[in-house]
């Protein structure tokens, strides 16, 4: 294979010279996108001969020929970013057929994966050796639209990456797969895969279940009933729209972390659902009923205020200003162009919307100091503003 | 009481002409206001006369003099807007001192309060007449601040105000309510206190205990594993911020309509759990397990669809285009005056920040239609675009 010309490559990137990215579907054809940006070269290979010829296109990198010298020009790095039920043996394959490089794979559950590519290798003569540079990874990001033409250089832009090595992996290992996140301009976050997968069943995978148990609550109540729903339920039941098919996959791939939270937020709901029944059944003897109502809620007040904000600040210290808005076209612009004026950095912006009436308010979300002059500089230029 | 030189009213709102508001808190006085603002006469009455004094000072209404003859400019509509452990005994004191009023209540369960305002009439010689003249009511609005200081006579404005009426309910007294809630701004509803209590528990309160246990299942996990929380996590436990003494008045008041939801969540948790379970010890022998997820995603989808969007439209319509925009001051308000100026109406808008990074994405949107003009015009003006 011809090497590409590169463009300048920037200091402190020397690590890196030659990636090779297997699946090119989404996240298969943005590493090569990322990387590309970066001056690394990319050689791309796909089950299907026309998807890696439209990820080429697309420049996400050129395409490995079957045919060449592998040894020519070998990867540092093989990204193994194919679906999840082949991902272990694509993993192992690639160990075998490049016994210099580091080879991770991106799929959203790491426990599983890694016992299957120990049984994939288990037997094998270079077994310890090729489990050695095997490093799994989560790239943190993703899109509703799927395939090579969903791609993005900036998919992993600000988004965490997990690298998750295991007892056997050489550092060097470590080290390649790490910068490979860092280059593709991700959060590199290093743990286990058991932390990992217990991480994103507490963070993802049980929010997404209970968002979905909320969201079927309203099948089957009258329609005028539903119409009550305020921005509160429509918060809680947005991820509710995901994908059946991927979800189930998701979820049974990470089962025992999944059931583990799940069963945690059962037994609390228990005590939340006898509380209740106490107080329906009398309200005047259901001693300590209350207390656990208020504990509940005390509880995910504080697991809430752990989540960080934006930038890694907390996520409660915001002010917020909320402006009435026409909802006629160029009206929050004009409204947000108020805000630069006045030189205030928007943090957060949330829509309210008005039922079935053409007018909305805005939430205006900024640092503390900056409420009250945007305050003030927005109701002189005559918007209804609330602080 | 001198009645109050009275602007122009428009036509068709001949109905009303004096209402009184016992209670002069958020709700109460952003009555008054609404009501003042629409030229209907209002007197003010709150347990605390500094209270009233300052929603009056406000211009929420004339302070009720306790010594006057009551009957010499008798309200049409009092409106009970006291905290909910006080509200039936209120009520049925209005609809003593003023025999012609309709008299409606504001708390946010209608249930109890309607069997609260019987078992206070039992026994009064006018009691049925009285009983007539109550209709409850539940304007769905509210701050997170509290007291006449932060009324607003836009707080209804398009939000529903559900109108409760009971089997004794006179129409007269259903109609004057009615148009109350229609003179503030708000979109009426009327619907069975059973009814309403039911839909609460389902859009709201059943809601919120979900939101504070997902919540809750972050207290005890790692911080590196909480900084792993995407958009889907935040989305779902914002409202875990709400104040648990508030809620634990909420969900006590409306017990019986909460567990019934909330035991239709467990059941349905329980086959989740099982099934995951069932996958966790053996994942090829667990038949039926991943039906079983599926089906949970896919109902959530079905019941999340049922939820109007703005303006009474499918939730669903809308297309989206992701835009990256640095996170400096005027950056998004210079996207949307673009997006403006591309004669867009933008119908919704979603912040997404990157960890630890200065550059965010804005997802905007906007008819299906206008999706592909706006990513078109966009990419023109210069911004990084993903339609």
């Amino acid at each position: 294979m011809t090497p590409l010309a590169q463009p300048p490559r920037p200091a402190g990137l020397q690590g890196l010279r030659h990636v090779r990215v297997v699946g090119t579907g989404l996240i298969g054809a943005s590493v090569g996108l990322a990387l590309r940006a970066s001056g690394v070269e990319v050689t791309l290979a796909d089950a299907s001969p026309t998807a890696a010829a439209l990820a080429r296109d697309l420049g996400a990198g050129q395409v490995a020929r079957p045919d060449e010298d592998a040894a020519a020009t070998p990867p540092d790095v093989v990204v193994v970013a194919v679906p999840p039920d082949v991902a272990a043996a694509v993993v192992a394959r690639e160990l075998r057929d490049f016994p210099v490089a580091a080879v991770t794979d991106v799929a959203s559950v790491k426990g599983r994966i890694l016992r299957q590519v120990r049984d994939e290798l288990r037997g094998d003569p270079g077994g310890q050796g090729h489990l050695a540079r095997y490093v799994g990874s989560h790239p943190m990001a993703g899109r509703e639209r799927t395939g090579a033409v969903a791609a993005q250089p900036d998919l992993f832009e600000g988004r965490p990456w997990v690298v998750a090595p295991h007892e056997a992996s050489a550092p060097a290992a470590v080290a390649a797969v790490a910068e490979l996140g860092r280059l593709v301009g991700a959060a590199v976050v290093t743990m286990a895969a058991e932390e990992h997968d217990a991480a994103v069943a507490a963070v993802s995978h049980a929010p997404q279940i209970a968002a979905s148990l909320v969201a079927s609550r309203l099948l089957d109540l009258p329609l005028p009933a539903v119409a009550l729903a305020g921005q509160g339920v429509r918060d809680v039941t947005r991820i509710a729209e995901s994908d059946p098919a991927l979800w189930t996959q998701i979820l049974a791939g990470n089962a025992p972390a999944v059931a583990d939270v799940l069963a945690g937020l059962r037994t609390e709901l228990d005590a939340v659902i006898d509380a209740l029944g106490r107080l329906a059944a009398d309200p005047e003897v259901a001693h300590g009923a209350r207390a656990v109502l208020a504990r509940a809620i005390a509880d995910g007040q504080a697991g809430r205020a752990r989540i960080p904000g934006k930038h890694g600040t907390s996520a409660t210290m915001f002010g917020v200003v909320t402006v009435v808005v026409p909802d006629t076209p160029g009206q929050v612009a004009r409204l947000l162009t108020d805000v630069g004026d006045a030189g205030v950095n928007l943090e957060d912006l949330h829509f309210e919307h008005a039922v079935g009436r053409p007018i909305g308010s805005v939430e205006l979300m900024v640092v503390p100091a900056a409420v009250e002059p945007l305050r003030v500089a927005l109701t002189d230029l005559g918007w209804t503003v609330h602080a």
